[in-house]
């Protein structure tokens, strides 16, 4: 949450004449987002907001991100619309990074999701599943099961430092994983980091969604296991299966899925559980003390991995018209 | 330049309940200002700037500040208009702290101002100085001459850290300024902080005036000697005499200086000087390494200082109408 890159009035209204969207009238850093610089502009033409991609996002990425924007966007998905330049390009340079603009989305985050707003938001991620299955676009997820090891590895033994425990606990969930992971689920764009302040609702509405910067091409349920993760928990860390059975239902409105989707579901959201809580764990070893970015507890995601690990009944996240077996293999 | 406190949708939304600006469509934090957490709001009634007054300001200003904006844009100064809750109150309570809610005012804050620019400058200060003097509320400074030398000891021999000989430099022109300070010139209301980052233009119009947290009655040509200091200098910190020219000819524009005024506009500027040069001194020797907040360095109003101790003729500054003696008393 921070502005990283200074930009002068000389050459923010210079890069603008590349656009069709009138002359600066005002501009703003925000607080938004955690890995790049966004401004929000107000021009003669309408009010946008301006990113510049700081080093955390691999430029090669950037024409997926945005062409998969771009895409959903002309296919009904509530989300910015990428703003093109008047040669059609949707990425330029400024202040030496690559920078876009986008539509101004409105729209608030929540902090504490309805049922409603989680059927909603369900919903909405079927939309875009289904719209990202024309995308032509593809980008490996970097975060997948494959990754996770190579990540703990480097975290190294700085993993036992957060918490007793915590690196037999990781050590033992990847082998499940890793074994159990399935390799024949339904694949297309999946956003990958649908977290609350990725989401933004006008009263039960869904306004659309931001911040595409994790999207690649992955099992389409994974996505789904990301917001059970992240959706689907109180304030006090406690699970709401009220919360998961709408998204899923939600989700099921627009696009059924299929028995083994619904059978992997569990081993999908405790690979999400995983993916989050290593991402975090690094970041919090990694991070020096003193650095400008607000780091993000990893406790959260162990703890929600401990639930995962001990559910009794996979009904408990509310997957409905399928019969399941006992037991997932664990 | 930073967001000091979370605000969550739901008190927000019931903070505005209190307005008639309509219902919230989005809200964002934004980088502006250094002692308080600002939003910009998108409401059904427009944009709006959300302030919330941290620790640093002094609860008891807020009325005279607010009453302040409110007085000068009710008299046609361009700034902000303060939004009236319903029951005519301009100060609320959010999140535990003072708030308040001004209109969203276009415009951009220059990185090097033209000469147009500087003369619009100074007129827009005559408008605010002749508009506040039916303001009834008064707060003294207290950053002026009798407050330099207590802030001065308090910063004690850390001074001597930032630079070889900055202690005796400060010493000596505390002396001199405290002996030569004038007591008898026009006083009323002055912005006291008019740096580029509070003033906002479209193109070479002013487009009004933000910040008054430092606002106070004190000598109206101080606020001008303020600005020459902040406005002209350039990247270099090389004084720009037409610059300072222009910005006392749209100043003289709109209200003229007094022959004492003038007489005394030199050592003003000097005072202004050593103002900002022991505030950012205290705030380098007192903020630890690691605080979010970016430090200006005190280096640049030592160097601006010792350029004014060193000029010849105070015509450089550009006065015009007035015959000047040979010095002013160093």
């Amino acid at each position: 949450m921070a502005v990283y890159t200074e930009v002068s009035n000389n050459e923010l209204s210079a890069f603008l004449t590349a656009y069709d969207i009138g002359t600066l009238l005002s501009y703003k850093g925000i607080a938004e987002g955690v890995e790049n610089s966004n401004f929000l502009l107000h021009t003669t033409g309408g009010y946008f907001i301006l990113t510049l991609f700081e080093k955390r996002v691999n430029a090669s990425d950037l024409p997926y991100f945005m062409g998969l924007m771009d895409h959903l966007f002309r296919h009904g998905v509530a989300c910015p619309e990428p703003v093109h330049m008047r040669t059609g390009e949707i990425l330029g340079t400024l202040a030496a990074r690559p920078a876009a603009i986008v539509t101004f989305l409105d729209g608030i985050a929540l902090s504490s999701p309805t049922t409603v707003q989680c059927e909603a938001l369900g919903g909405g991620l079927a939309n875009l599943h289904l719209a990202g299955l024309e995308f032509k676009g593809h980008r490996t997820n970097a975060l997948t099961v494959s990754d996770w090891r190579p990540l703990f590895d480097r975290a190294g033994e700085g993993i036992g430092l957060i918490a007793p425990g915590l690196w037999q606990l990781i050590e033992d969930e990847l082998g499940f994983l890793e074994n159990s992971w399935p390799d024949n689920l339904p694949t297309g764009v999946i956003h990958a980091d649908l977290f609350p302040d990725n989401v933004f609702f006008l009263d039960d509405s869904l306004a659309g969604f931001i911040d595409f910067y994790f999207s690649c091409n992955d099992i389409l349920a994974y996505d789904i296991a990301i917001c059970i993760n992240a959706w689907c928990f109180d304030g006090d860390e406690k699970f709401c299966p009220e919360r998961s059975r709408h998204l899923l239902k939600g989700y099921q409105n627009i696009r059924s899925l299929s028995n083994e989707e619904a059978e992997f579901l569990p081993i999908l959201i405790r690979g999400a559980a995983i993916r989050f809580l290593l991402t975090r764990a690094y970041d919090w070893i990694n991070t020096p003390k003193d650095a400008v970015v607000t780091l993000k507890k990893p406790h959260e995601y162990v703890n929600k991995l401990k639930f995962h690990q001990s559910i009794a009944n996979i009904n408990i996240y509310g997957v409905r018209n399928i019969e399941f077996g006992v037991g997932n293999g664990n």
